[in-house]
């Protein structure tokens, strides 16, 4: 019901062109394989551009695949439009971020490298930002997967069986609080909070790092006897939803179940939850709350 | 020639009463014997409550001293008054929270532990201001570390031989306005930023754990061939500086030579760096710069 009702916004936003191809970038992951499917789903043939290194080229068997160095990507987009690609997704993560001096490009892009080498200093905003603008300068759309997989967005409310309790309710506000803190400074999406109070905050290291140093800090001595505690993930308020949308899914709540905590939030509708039936089955078998916080929420 | 310049402004935040005596709340770490080494030259006969778990009692073999569980440190209190203490100087780390529920008070107390629950749960600014108006209801005036030993603030500029160059001045900037963000929200008081932008950020784990995570986050693959990178550590706007100002030391040095890092920076006149001759000497050997920011820097 839900995926009948937001189809015509998919089809919206993903509208091909006479005989147009849509290709996914794909990189580590469950986020871009479930964007083939809705696609898949949707009548599209996808091309896959899977990352070296981040995506598995077996996810994607029976499609037409292309596996590319991260640091040759900027070298397909003249091949893509040649394939009669006109819209593009980004989906998955991508740890690596090659030294700029081994980056190919197309020579007509040299012009745009000094745009480039500045994006590339500011970050996962900037540089994401940039790597947008220069695809679609050369007439390819750049699609947001939640606008081809809207089913992947967090609903508000509660997800599963579990209802955060006050205690949780506090923690959520803590840790959403510190999360939006470092989002707008373009540093991490995800805190911890535990007792009321944000203790450990996303760096480089992404949300699975951040949950296996809670595991450690379990025996520190200032957490020593806190029980619960919240992992909250928030979109960065500066961010482009083309890329880079906070996501959860079954793996996060195993991680955080191991971590000790009682529960995730998640921004609702600006934050994704993969592979949600089997998501919220292990929250509920594990006891954790998953919440689509609403900004008036906290 | 500093110190003696100094020494007025020390005499006058710590005057004693006739016949009065100062205490010194002894954590873990350096700060304590500093402070002790600076009242023993000011003609002073400090008592020490050696916090168990943190300070180690034989830094103190020569001197009046008491160990006592952390729990149990309010109890301390009306016999500090029969010892005629009128001052009182909290120094050094204190990773030990116990459980609420142990906690143990005078009689007299009671009536404020409404209060000191709130503040325990409200992290670390809350609850040092509530110990701070706990000890001051007793008439026990609590002095800061920088008052007694002002010598202990770092200096404005670089302190050792080394300075920072054009990129580390792009990370100080970085580092610092990510240690102040989490400061503001008092949840750590230290960032490390590499190639310009912010990548680890302190927790509850302090700044130990956060060089120690620096030095695992340099195999991840988008720091890959990045260098260099710079331990922001600023006081936190809010924070009552007779206690926890932010403070390095020797040690700090060679874990951030470990962790890969160009240098520190901290806030000049608001952090401490502890043996600064010893700290001076190892950020030399090893190449480092220790930056004293104003907050006219960044």
């Amino acid at each position: 019901m839900m995926k009948m009702q937001m189809r015509p916004r998919a089809e919206a936003a993903n509208r091909k062109q006479e005989g147009g191809r849509v290709a996914v970038v794909a990189g580590s992951g469950m986020l871009p394989r479930q964007v083939v499917d809705a696609l898949l789903r949707q009548g599209e043939k996808p091309y896959i551009v899977a990352i070296e290194g981040e995506a598995k080229p077996s996810d994607y068997a029976e499609l037409d695949i292309r596996p590319v160095p991260p640091a040759r990507l900027a070298l397909m987009l003249p091949e893509l439009s040649r394939l009669g690609v006109d819209r593009l997704v980004l989906a998955g993560g991508v740890a690596t971020r090659p030294p700029l001096r081994q980056l190919r490009f197309p020579p007509a892009f040299l012009l745009q490298l000094p745009r480039l080498i500045k994006a590339y200093a500011q970050g996962d905003d900037g540089l994401l930002r940039a790597v947008i603008g220069f695809i679609e300068s050369r007439g390819i759309k750049v699609v947001g997967a939640h606008e081809i997989a809207p089913d992947l967005l967090a609903p508000a409310g509660p997800l599963g069986r579990v209802r955060p309790n006050r205690n949780d309710l506090r923690d959520i506000k803590a840790a959403a609080e510190a999360a939006r803190a470092i989002g707008s400074l373009d540093i991490g999406q995800a805190a911890i909070a535990v007792g009321g109070r944000a203790v450990a905050l996303e760096g480089i290291e992404g949300t699975d790092g951040l949950l296996e140093r809670m595991k450690a800090l379990r025996d520190h001595g200032r957490l020593a006897g806190a029980r619960g505690g919240v992992l909250a993930k928030c979109a960065k308020p500066q961010q482009d939803a083309r890329a880079d949308l906070p996501a959860i899914g079954p793996q996060t709540i195993v991680d955080a179940a191991q971590a000790g905590l009682s529960g995730i939030a998640v921004d609702a509708e600006r934050a994704m939850v993969l592979d949600m039936a089997e998501t919220i089955k292990r929250a509920d078998e594990l006891g954790l709350f998953v919440l689509g916080m609403r900004e008036s929420d906290n």
